[in-house]
């Protein structure tokens, strides 16, 4: 009975990763949230590099605030590198992220939530995002080729749609 | 002189295919951008069937309708279906379609305008939008694994935002 519940305990954490799909390459979920997350951090505190250095040569992308599609890193470094210094996220939830996997493809996908601390201490969430991100394996390090920010649920005044 | 005229008429559709990438298999990407078509032209016409045959069974989607992520193709039935018959767009516009193509996983990104035909006859564009689906090649067919939809530049309240 004892050796039944130790085994138990050991196939705990492969029960755990299951979610990510059954890999013999487990690592890729995982390096892959870290990499957005590690991005997300810098982006938090000013520092778009950390998006810039994960994305590929041939990213692509979508945000809200353009009129098109952004292609390619030179275009994306134009975009956001005179951000540095004028974003302050204070804190994010990435809520339920999942890694759809295909060899050397993962698709990420997360609903993001950024706060910020009011005057009285307070935190207010102040963003809620979609986020899908594409990652490639290129030499051995994950890189995005595509990424697509959208917001959860806008409020569009009803001119936009017409 | 003539002769190399007509080499160069025999190179064209290289030249014109040669935006899709150089793989060995040219015909992904048409296949690819074929299948997105066909289902717009049945979503125009109030059928959802047309999306929810090329969605694989672990498809993920993201549109500005929902609060979260929509995960598999049962909650993607759920969702498309009871809108049978209540969409009717008269016509649209791919914008720059591009294929970002690994093997089998491809990544289709555009920018759609739909149009409206008013009472006078005009045509009128009623939703712009930012296109994200990342295709797999399943049993050799083209299946989408993740949709995200959303607007262009959306004129959000303010209340949204804070």
């Amino acid at each position: 009975m004892l050796l039944a519940m130790l085994w138990t305990l050991a196939l705990l954490p492969l029960v755990l990763t299951a979610p990510f799909g059954g890999h013999a390459d487990g690592k890729g979920p995982e390096e892959i949230i870290a990499a957005e997350r590690s991005a997300l951090d810098r982006w938090g505190n000013g520092d778009p590099q950390g998006f810039l250095e994960i994305y590929a040569p041939d990213v692509t992308y979508f945000d809200p605030f353009g009129e098109r599609r952004v292609d390619g890193l030179s275009a994306m470094k134009a975009l956001l590198a005179p951000m540095a210094g004028k974003i302050k996220v204070d804190r994010y939830d990435m809520l339920n992220p999942k890694v759809q996997r295909h060899g050397d493809v993962a698709v990420l996908t997360y609903n993001l939530v950024d706060y910020s601390k009011q005057a009285d201490g307070s935190e207010k969430a102040i963003m809620r995002w979609n986020s899908t991100a594409v990652f490639r394996r290129i030499d051995g390090k994950w890189r995005t080729i595509h990424s697509h920010w959208s917001f959860v649920k806008p409020e569009v005044k009803q001119a936009t749609l017409q």
